[in-house]
């Protein structure tokens, strides 16, 4: 156990607050720490628990298990946690993934907002869908705040960032593109959703939308909507899409 | 115009930032007060423009025509709103209402989180559900922060506030319940989604769900999911029940 004052060291480096070129990032929380030692027990650096935490006993003993160094240390806690009540975080390297080739995508252009993006990641696992294309400029899919949004859903499932739209499509030909869009040309009711072998289901920026060369790219798909709101927030957007493309097309 | 220093007086009162007593609030920001001014002019008290706003033509137009006040004032703006980039406020009073006994209903048991609030708000309207009904405590319906997140969608829709599960139930005995549930009995596939008259979807709050009790009231439906997410989000919850149950029991 560390003393106060001690300054904390993973390998060479001193533990600073999160900055988006590190290589390495944080899970604030419980929950999502345990998910990260449940799916990449190999990414982590160190485990840190507040001492006051009440339940540390199963999180000891999976640290034990795992052979993965653990430490309390409530000032360190504090130093990289912006909530006031986080009991638990990990140090995490970051690391990259490839997409299934024969799994349904989720395109997601120029998502702007980090508590979106995890909850789009949760939903996206929690329908099935485990392959994620994030088109660049893009929010820091590894920030802390991602990660927390996500529920650790971000360590189960696979995503890669492409520069542009072309750069995903031209490495993944098979798929057939639906894309998600207000002036959308297809009404995506129950009954009539695509029954498809393979399939990316494409969604724009919060505030944007996809501009209009969207149309062309596939299937333009329009959710229906009273004309009473202006849009559907992008998550809830993304729920529908996924939950009645992956209801339509069980294997 | 107001000059800077000025206390801006709306009736006999100080404006002061928002409290839950108070009998007034705020729409920040120009989209959820258009649609304020819109939906229900006759709770508006006054609008208020930043100075630097670049599109007061139209904004401005609207209140003459509907014969509201508006005032110039950034300082009021600053001083009610917490973020940077809002250019328009309008101040408004609180009001009530009465749900629609013939309309379908979502009940929110003790919803906590104003920004969920909001977007379950903008998400029932979006799909058809006007009537809205909550079991407290819950979070705050006329916090700045839930008008904003439903971005004006609150003004639409009928709410109604109840003290319990019981309450709302005595009050419409006709509609059947749909208890939306982890260990729900019922598994919502869209083939299978049930048909009725008049229906009524009730979610928990965002940590806790609802507890057993609930499995008694009602049909208890499970929105199926992934065992690699804990659950899913509430609002994604919210916007596949209403989306599957408005789809398929379109009159």
């Amino acid at each position: 156990m560390h003393k106060d004052g001690k300054k904390s060291v993973v390998g060479e480096q001193v533990v600073k607050p999160y900055k988006k070129d590190a290589e390495y990032s944080y899970t604030l929380g419980a929950f999502p720490t345990f998910e990260l030692l449940k799916a990449r027990p190999e990414q982590v650096r160190k485990v840190v628990i507040d001492p006051s935490f009440t339940d540390q006993e199963k999180l000891i003993s999976l640290c034990k298990e795992l052979m993965i160094t653990y430490e309390h240390n409530q000032k360190l806690i504090s130093k990289i946690s912006d909530k006031e009540n986080c009991y638990v975080a990990a140090i995490f390297d970051k690391y990259t993934c490839e997409l299934g080739s024969e799994r349904p995508h989720i395109v997601l252009v120029n998502p702007s907002n980090m508590g979106n993006l995890g909850t789009i990641l949760r939903t996206a696992v929690g329908f099935g869908i485990y392959d994620i294309a994030i088109i660049l400029p893009g929010a820091d899919i590894f920030h802390p705040k991602t990660v927390r949004s996500s529920m650790g859903a971000l360590f189960k499932l696979r995503f890669h960032q492409y520069q542009s739209f072309q750069e995903y499509r031209n490495e993944f030909q098979k798929h057939q593109i639906f894309t998600f869009m207000l002036n959308g040309e297809n009404t995506l009711t129950i009954q009539e959703c695509p029954k498809v072998q393979l399939f990316s289901l494409v969604f724009g920026n919060e505030a944007t939308g996809l501009d209009d060369s969207y149309l062309e790219v596939g299937t333009s798909i329009l959710i229906p909507q009273s004309p009473d709101v202006d849009s559907l927030n992008l998550t809830i957007a993304v729920g529908i899409g996924a939950y009645v493309f992956t209801n339509q097309n069980k294997k």
